[in-house]
This record gives C-alpha cells, structure tokens and sequence, in this order.
C-alpha cells in the first residue's frame, strides 16, 4: 500500500487560502483587516470580553455569533477567579494559531494529521507587576511551547510543518517581536 | 456633601495585594509563577485550549474551575468560525489585564468605579501570514485601545489610574516587548 495517491483530509481548505493570496496579491486594501474586542468592567479583577465584529475584505464582518469572555485573578490572589487570567488567554491565542497553521500547513503538504496537542508553559517572576524590583519585567519571562503530532509523516516532516506554522503565526510574531500599544481614556 | 470619609469600594482586596507584595519581597521564590495551558487540535483550523492549574507561591495551585476556550478562524477565511480567532483571544487578555490594573490600581486610591469599558481595535495586514509579501509582518501593525470610564474623579485622576494601570499590566509587557518563544516538537 502506498500512499502517494491518497489526499489528506485535515479539514482546511487550501485551494481557498491560496485563491486568497493570489486575490489579496493583486488587491492590497482587502488585505486591511482591523480585529476588535470590547470588554466591560464586573467587579473586582472580574471584566467580559465581548468579540463580534472584525472588518476585512473591503468591509464589514461579523463572527457566526458573538463570543464572551470572563477574565479575572485567582483565588490566591485575594480575587474571585471568575475566569480564566489575562495572561493564559495570550497562551490559548498562541496555541490556536499555531496549531491551526499546522493543519493548515499539513493539508498543503499533503500529510494527513491524527492528533495535534500542544502544552504550554510561560514564567513570571509576580515581583515585576507587584513593584517590588524595578528590573523584574511585568510580563513572561519566556513561553515554551511542546506539540505532540501524530501524523502520517516523518519526524522530521512534522517538524517541519510546525517550524512553518511558526514563520507564518501571527500570534507568535505579536509575542516575540514589540507590537505597539496605544491607550487612551475619555471620562464618561 | 463631602467623599473624603468614603471609602471606595471596587471589590478589590487591596490590603491583600500589599502583603503580598511585602511577603514576596522577603521571599524571591514564592514569585516564581508559571501559567499554563493545553491545546488540542479538533479539525480543520479548529481547536480546544484547557486552562486549569498554574504554579505559585511555591506549589501547584488549581483554578476554581476548568476553562475551555475554542479558537477558529472566521468563515471568510473557508473556515468554520467555531470560535474567537486566536488574534481575538490576545486583545481578550490585554483587555482584562488593563482593566483588573485599573479597578486595582482605583481601589488603592480611593477612587470608586462606576464603569469601566473598553474598545480595542489591531490593524493587520493579512498579506504578512500569507506569505504575499515579506516586508509584511505577520502580527498586529497596531493595536488601539480606549477606556471610557465613569468614576468619581477628575479626568486627570482617571487618566492617571489607566497610566498606572498599563505601566503595571503584565499583557501590555508581553505584547509591547519582545517575549521568548521556544517551540518544540515530538512525535507520537
């Protein structure tokens, strides 16, 4: 049995996403996309996210239903953990979009995937966002990501197609690389 | 009517928070925190992240509950939408790291809280994750924030707690500098 003439079925489709590049080649402006979330202030540590609408394409879009959020401290942190905290929500956007560039990668080589998990891990020394030492960094002092991919593919194939993933993830270049942040306030 | 003998009350336990601080700086280690979460791949560009436990305070620590986040990309993209995209998940993290900052950061000055929302916006261009163009990045070319928060306090006063609160927050560090990323990969 070979499997030459077999096409993996992972799910995503290829022939769309490679319409897409050769569209938005051709015409820049839809490329433009603007991601939104809002977010509401409960009590305490505890605020909702709301996601709904994104604008791409020229336009206007919204999600096949709004999304809500809970976001709050833990317990030992005299809050209620009402949620899941800010920071683990960067580790569940990295995992998805490296694990969804992985499938997407996958289909485009023609490997058909089994299994996809990934565990991640990020430090924190807590004397940064507490004042303590002004040279301890308030945020990660690293992630460390580990996929366990079982896959009709070499080792070294499915490595491969995770190192792809990664050169391509838009999380990943958020997190590694200075993305500017811009706030600002109105009282109401 | 005078509010100097009012104390306010934001649901944060700030005497907590300051033991903290003071018992973490005579106790470097118990600092060390490290956050957690798991993913698994569904279909398609469709997963599943799991938050549950985190270490801290010397030992393993379990959130009151298990947290469940799907991610996908929108429909546009011939995807499913089965949940928030992981770019969405990331602006759901910096807004609940400002936002518990700011009602921390209120509460310790006495300000009360009436409301606090916020609306964030990243542009990107899709072009960097579809490989159109290399001078295009992958991520966020952006990301804009605005609080629009009532409380009693001047808008100086307000602006000023938002400032404290992003100076603090330990999403806008990781977004705003460059965190490490080590991915590695085994298969099964």
């Amino acid at each position: 049995m070979t499997t030459q003439a077999q096409t993996a079925e992972n799910g995503v489709n290829v022939a769309a996403l490679l319409g897409a590049r050769k569209a938005l080649s051709d015409a820049p402006e839809a490329a433009r996309f603007k991601w939104r979330a809002t977010s509401e202030w409960l009590k305490g540590t505890h605020s909702r996210a709301t996601v709904d609408g994104f604008f791409g394409l020229g336009g206007e879009q919204t999600h096949r239903q709004t999304y809500q959020f809970d976001s709050d401290h833990p317990e030992i942190f005299a809050s209620e953990d009402k949620g899941a905290t800010p920071l683990e929500f960067v580790l569940v956007g990295l995992a998805g979009c490296l694990t969804a560039g992985i499938a997407s990668v996958a289909q485009h080589r023609n490997i058909q995937l089994k299994s996809v998990k990934a565990t991640l891990e990020a430090g924190m020394d807590l004397r940064g966002i507490l004042g303590v030492d002004a040279d301890v960094r308030n945020g990660f002092d690293g992630i460390k990501v580990h996929f366990e991919i079982d896959a009709d593919a070499t080792a070294e194939d499915i490595a491969a197609l995770v190192a792809q993933s990664q050169k391509r993830s838009a999380v990943f270049d958020i997190i590694t690389n200075p993305t500017d942040v811009t706030v600002t306030t109105s009282k109401t």
